[in-house]
C-alpha cells in the first residue's frame, strides 16, 4: 500500500480523498494555490505545499510544479480528483516516468476515451450501442434518406461545423427530408461557411444515465449500478440520484453488461464511468467514458455501502477486486450546492460565507470544504458543498432532501439551495418524470 | 396521522424529532426555557413556546405548562424525547386525559417498568432471566449459604440500605461467607443504621448489552438487535455500538427472544429498550426496561436502515408494524461529545462555542443542536453532539470514528473529543475486549 498520497486538487474532492487516506492510514500531501490557502483541505492534510497563484495553469494545472511537490514530500502516488489533470494523458505519463503512481487511468486509456471518435470506435467494436448515424458526411439527399430508413425516424440532421442548434433539423418522416436538407444546408453555409451535413438517430426524451464501473490490474471488471444525472443546466449536472427512477432490472442488466464490455475491451483499471443516453423506449447509447472519479460518486457509495475512493486507491496499489456486480439498496440523491444565483441564470456568486449551518441527522451526508468565514475564491468552480440524502425509497429520499435543504443555512453568498427546494416540490420531478431537457421548461419564478 | 406534535424536550433530541416530523409532513411545536431561547430546536420547529425559566422543574418538568402549550398550539400529540418527563406515568396519564396522544408508554407500563421490584417480577413471570438471588432479606448465615449454593459462587452480599460499595462483599466460596456476612453487617449498621442484607449472583466481567424492541397496538413485538453500551463512567454511557463485539448469532437469538417475551408480557406499545448484563459465559440477566427512545438509538438506525422516531410516531398513530426482527448489516458506533473536561473527572464545562467545525463525508452522521456562537447553558446535561460512524466492519468503523473525531473542532469549551480519540487507540477497545468496568482502569494520562 502507498505510504503517502499527494492530492493534485482542491475543494471538497481534495478533502474527500484525505478522509479516505486517513482511514486507510496513508499520509497525505495537499497542494494549494495562493487563493486557496485558507481551504480546509490544507488544514486536514498531513503536509501542504503551495504550488503557485491562480489561474489554474499556474498551479493546479502546472505539471512540473506538481511533480516537484510530490518529489519534495516523498509522495509515492498522486490522486488527481476530478477536473484539472484527472484526464490528462501527459500528466499520467509523466507521473509514471517519475515512478509516482497516478491513481487514475493509463495515458493510453485516457487518450482512447478522451478522443470522441476513437472512444466511439472502441465501443462499437466491443458491441456497446452508440447513437447510429451516417458514416461521416452525407453526399446527397438520397444517401441521407437511405441512412434514415435504416436507423429509423426520427433522425437529426447536423451541420459538421454546427453548434448552438444552428444547421440542425429534426426529421420525423421521409417526406420532410428534402426540405430539412435544403434549409439546414443554407443555414449552415450562412452561419459557418460550411454546409457539410451528417445524420444521427434522434434520441427521444433522453435521460442521462451512467454506469459506475471498477476494474483491477488482473482483468476483472464489475459494475456498481447506475446514476441518473438528467437534471442538468447547459450540460452541468445539478442533481444526481441512484438508482434511476427510469431503471428496470432488465435495463440495468443490459446497461451494466454493455459498460463492463466497453471497459473490459480496453483493459480498464480503476474506477470509471460510462455515460449513456437512454431514450423513451429504454434503448441506450454510449455518450462518453470518464476515466476518473466523478463529482456524483457519493450517491453510488450510499446505495451500495462502498467507499469508491478507497477502492480506487486499492486497485491502484494492485489489490484485486471481487469482480461481482453491486446492486442498489435504498435510494440516494445529491444536490450540488453552488455559490450561484439560480434566479440570474445560475451566475456565479463568490464572496465570504458569513454564517454556515450544515444539516445533519439520519440519512444526511455533507461533503464540503467550506466553513463560516470562508472566502469563496472567484477563480474556481462555484460548488461549495454536496448534500446527499439516503433513504429506503425515492419518495423518502426526496422528503429527507427537502428537510435537509431547509436546514442548510449559508449566509453571505447566494446559493442554489432555493432552486433545489423548488425542484423537490416539482410534481414531475417527484414522479421521476424528467429528461435532460427538464430544466429548459422549469419555472424559475418559483425559486 | 398526527397534524402537529409538541416536543417536550430540548437539545439534540428535540431537533431529532423535528427532523423526522418534517419528513413525515407533521407540524412541530418546540418548547424552550429562557436559557434555551437560542437553541436550534427553537429555530427549526414550526412554532415555539417559551415554558419558563430554568431549573427544569419550572419548565421542562412543568406538566401544566406543557399541557397548556399543547392546547394553545393545537398539538394533537406530545413527544417527550428522553429524560425529563419521558418516563413519567403522571404525564402520560394527564396527556391521555386531555386527549393528547403521548408518544411513549402508557401510565401502567411506565409504572410497572419504573418500579424495580415490579419490573423484575414481571420479567421472571415472562421467563426472562434476572440476576438470581435471595427472595428479599436474608434471615441468617445459613439461609445465605443455602441461596449461594443454589445460585452458585461467586455471589455478592449487599446491604439493603447500601450504596457506593459500602456494606457490599463479593464472596467466591462458602468458607468466605461467615466473615463477609459479619463484616458487611457491621459496616452497614455503622453506615446506614440498618444491617439488612440480601444476596445476588455476582456477574463476572459484565457487559451492558441492550435489546431495542418495538411493539404496536395489535400485539406485535419485534426486536431490532442489540447495542453494546459497556463503555460507561459512573453509569453514564460514553460510547455505544451495534452490533456488540461480544455478540454471537445464538446469543442474539436468545436475548432477542427474551426481550420480546418481556415486552409482549406487558403488551408493550412503542419503541423501548431492555437492558441486560451479560457475563463472561454469555449468560444474560435483565437489568431494566426503558420505555422511551434512548440517546444511543442512532447506532441501531444505522445498522438496520430504519428511522426509530418515525416508527415511534407511526406506532403511536395506530399503524401496525411488520413484526419481523431486524438483524444488523455493517457496524455503527456513537461517541457522545460532551462539554466536559475528561482530564478533570469529566467535570462539566459549559461556556460559549467560539469555533465549530463538524465532520462530514462517507459514513459520518452528526446529531447536534449547537452552532458556532452557541452558549451552552449550565442548567442541563453537557452533551453537545452525537458523532456516529458506520462502516462495513467494526475495524473500519473505528478508523472512521478516529478520522471524524480528528476533524471535529470545538473551540471555546473543553469536550470529550480527546478522550474518545484516546479510546479509539486503546488496544483492548479495538479488540472488543472490555466490560462495564473498563474505564475504571483506563489511562486518562494519554487523553
Amino acid at each position: 500500500m502507498f505510504n503517502k498520497i499527494l492530492i493534485a486538487n482542491r475543494g471538497e474532492i481534495a478533502l474527500r480523498v484525505i478522509r479516505t487516506c486517513r482511514e486507510m492510514g496513508i499520509k497525505t500531501v495537499a497542494v494549494y494555490s495562493t487563493a486557496d490557502k485558507e481551504s480546509l483541505h490544507v488544514r486536514f492534510a498531513d503536509e501542504a505545499v503551495c504550488i503557485g497563484p491562480p489561474p489554474s495553469r499556474q498551479s493546479y494545472l502546472n505539471i512540473p510544479t506538481l511533480i516537484a511537490a510530490a518529489e519534495i514530500t516523498n509522495a509515492d502516488a498522486i490522486h488527481p480528483g476530478y477536473g484539472f489533470l484527472s484526464e490528462n494523458a501527459e500528466f499520467s505519463r509523466i507521473c509514471q516516468e517519475n515512478g509516482i503512481k497516478f491513481i487514475g487511468a493509463s495515458p493510453d486509456m485516457i487518450n482512447r476515451m478522451g478522443d470522441k471518435a476513437s472512444a466511439k470506435a472502441t465501443m462499437i467494436a466491443a458491441g456497446v450501442p452508440v447513437v447510429p448515424g451516417s458514416d461521416g458526411l452525407l453526399q446527397s439527399v438520397e444517401q441521407g434518406k437511405k441512412v434514415a430508413a435504416k436507423i429509423k425516424y426520427p433522425v437529426i440532421l447536423k451541420a459538421t461545423a454546427g453548434g448552438g442548434g444552428r444547421g440542425m433539423r429534426i426529421i420525423n418522416a421521409e417526406d420532410e427530408f428534402q426540405h430539412a436538407w435544403d434549409s439546414a444546408r443554407t443555414e449552415a453555409a450562412a452561419a459557418f461557411g460550411n454546409d457539410g451535413m451528417y445524420l444521427e438517430k434522434y434520441v427521444e426524451e433522453p435521460r442521462h444515465i451512467e454506469i459506475q464501473i471498477c476494474g483491477d490490474q488482473y482483468g476483472h471488471v464489475c459494475h456498481l449500478s447506475e446514476r441518473d444525472c438528467s437534471i442538468q443546466r447547459r450540460h452541468q449536472k445539478l442533481v444526481e440520484e441512484a438508482p434511476s427512477p427510469f431503471m428496470t432490472d432488465d435495463l440495468r442488466e443490459r446497461m451494466g453488461a454493455a459498460a463492463i464490455a466497453g471497459a473490459a475491451a480496453i483493459g480498464y483499471e480503476g474506477v470509471g464511468t460510462i455515460e449513456f443516453l437512454v431514450d423513451k423506449n429504454r434503448d441506450f447509447y454510449f455518450m462518453e467514458m470518464n476515466t476518473r472519479i466523478q463529482v456524483e460518486h457519493p450517491v453510488t457509495e450510499e446505495i451500495i455501502n462502498y467507499d469508491l475512493i478507497k477502492e480506487q486507491i486499492k486497485v491502484a496499489a494492485g489489490i484485486p477486486i471481487s469482480g461481482r456486480n453491486y446492486l442498489p439498496t435504498g435510494h440516494a440523491m445529491e444536490c450540488r450546492i453552488n455559490a450561484e444565483d439560480p434566479r440570474a441564470g445560475f451566475r456565479p456568486a463568490p464572496g465570504r460565507i458569513t454564517t454556515l449551518h450544515i444539516p445533519g441527522g439520519h440519512g444526511v451526508r455533507v461533503d464540503t470544504h467550506v466553513y463560516a468565514g470562508y472566502q469563496i475564491p472567484p477563480n474556481y468552480d462555484s460548488m461549495i458543498a454536496k448534500l446527499i440524502t439516503v433513504a429506503q425509497t425515492r419518495e423518502e429520499c426526496i422528503v429527507k432532501m427537502k428537510r435537509a435543504l431547509s436546514e442548510f443555512v449559508v449566509e453571505g453568498v447566494k446559493t442554489t439551495i432555493p432552486f433545489h427546494l423548488a425542484l423537490m416540490d416539482s410534481e414531475d420531478f417527484k414522479a421521476g418524470n424528467f429528461t435532460t431537457k427538464f430544466l429548459e421548461s422549469f419555472d424559475f419564478s418559483v425559486v
